[in-house]
């Protein structure tokens, strides 16, 4: 099998990594627009070959699309074009980003649609680039397959197996019930972070030393305001309604607590407190 | 060396651990309320002896408050009562507490005062009680220790030593300074958690599956919302006028996210991620 990846970032490059290890891939073909990143995956081995985009999609069984959302949904529409071209095309292309909606709706009339399969594997880092990359970075997490019956059902099964070599459990959703979910999960986590960054960071600006204090739980909470602009503009721009919807939320709740500290009101603060604590049911 | 430990939950139980091993302690008093605590402690190994308050006072060379500050606020006059009524008396009494204000306010015109070292060693988990002390804990974290002009400097040696043992690096600062600082960069980390694990529970009402998708971020950003009410609840008490500072900026953050979100504004998203970015200066 040949598996074409489209950036070899943290997750295209950590995808490279244990497809070929544990056997999926015979061949791993690369596209990096980025020199450097090309020269570094080149150096660490992520791929065979880089190579252009259009060799990319005409020699590969499986072409990945892990790149920014924003893109993906550019990008989508021109390789099922490009599969049109070729008869009997039974290529399969994936993306693996954290919106769904709007690459789905992109391509819902397209003649080629079933060679797509719409996939998220919720996994990765606070870093990026090739250097990021890393062997089971997949395992034990879920994948989401969204809109599976717009897809060749013999395609997803490929797919499947291909998530299942990453070791990923796989869940099915509609790419609309996939981004309300990922709102809640993920998005509204990293806007939390950048927001806790850019507070501590404003008071930074007085008091150097503030810093000589950030304890473990700091770290953790804030860890996630180091991730990158260019995969969370896009991703916070085409899940813009779910997003604004759980900022809403959170907003309330915040302010929940502000009041119930304004007012002195220690009972309150323990009764918000005890009901946060059910997250223990959820969160090892 | 004889140290008294009030409260052997998991800081004051994680200090017994590692005092005693590293042999600054030749024995460790503890003292503890609850019933079930105080067999978990015992069976744990973490004091020698489990005593009544009054004689944990009279025995030990140094008395550590290791609970939480409402309780400490209250105590820390009557355990200075004791050594007042001590001839000549050269025991030292210390907190761990993450409000330091209140605590040195209540004591300031004691005649005991210079007995007592304000301190409060930044480290710990989102668990608490004897089963979740553990050794190493204050291995390379940050120990504050507030107003020490105002004990005894002989009495402040044998805290640095103390801390010299559990491998902590000293700060010195004013216990206002102590309040701002900790509002940055830990109360307002638990409120964000808190309120993260509130909304995201809210929604879990709806839609069961929701965490099925709980990634990693996900969970380090909710980590501390499991921790206790009884330790928060004072804390956010005492440190209220900073904490509601804090909380007023966090949320103005959270609105220029929401606003540039709501406006499509894909340039002021990236240019307020690339801000938040910044903290990779200072968090590992």
């Amino acid at each position: 099998m040949i598996v074409g990846i489209i950036g070899l970032g943290l997750i295209g490059g950590s995808m490279a990594i244990d497809l070929r290890k544990r056997g999926f891939a015979d061949t791993i073909l690369g596209v990096e627009d980025n020199p450097v990143n090309a020269e570094a995956a080149m150096k660490l081995e992520l791929a065979n070959e880089i190579v252009p985009y259009e060799e990319c999609i005409e020699r590969s069984d499986i072409v990945v699309m892990a790149i920014p959302v924003g893109t993906a949904v550019k990008m989508l529409p021109d390789i099922l074009d490009h599969f049109e071209k070729e008869k009997d095309c039974n290529r399969i292309v994936i993306d693996t980003c954290s919106t769904k909606e709007q690459i789905v709706n992109g391509v819902h009339y397209h003649s080629m649609r079933k060679r797509y399969v719409a996939t998220h594997p919720m996994a990765g880092t606070e870093y990026s680039g090739p250097w990021a990359a890393m062997p089971n970075l997949f395992d034990g997490k879920a994948c989401i397959f969204a809109n599976t019956e717009d897809s060749d059902p013999k395609a997803v099964k490929i797919i499947e197996k291909l998530y299942d070599t990453l070791n990923m459990r796989p869940l099915y959703m509609s790419a609309s019930n996939h981004d309300v979910h990922t709102a809640y999960v993920s998005h509204i986590s990293h806007i939390t972070s950048f927001a806790l960054a850019l507070t501590v960071l404003d008071k930074e600006k007085d008091e150097k030393h503030i810093f000589d204090l950030a304890s473990g739980g700091f770290s953790s909470t804030v860890r996630l305001a180091k991730s990158s602009a260019d995969m969370w503009v896009p991703i916070l721009m085409q899940n813009r309604d779910n997003v604004l919807k759980v900022i809403d939320t959170y907003i309330d709740k915040m302010k929940l607590f502000r009041d119930a500290i304004s007012d002195y009101d220690g009972d309150r603060v323990r009764t918000l407190i005890n009901d946060a604590n059910k997250i223990k049911r959820i969160i090892k």
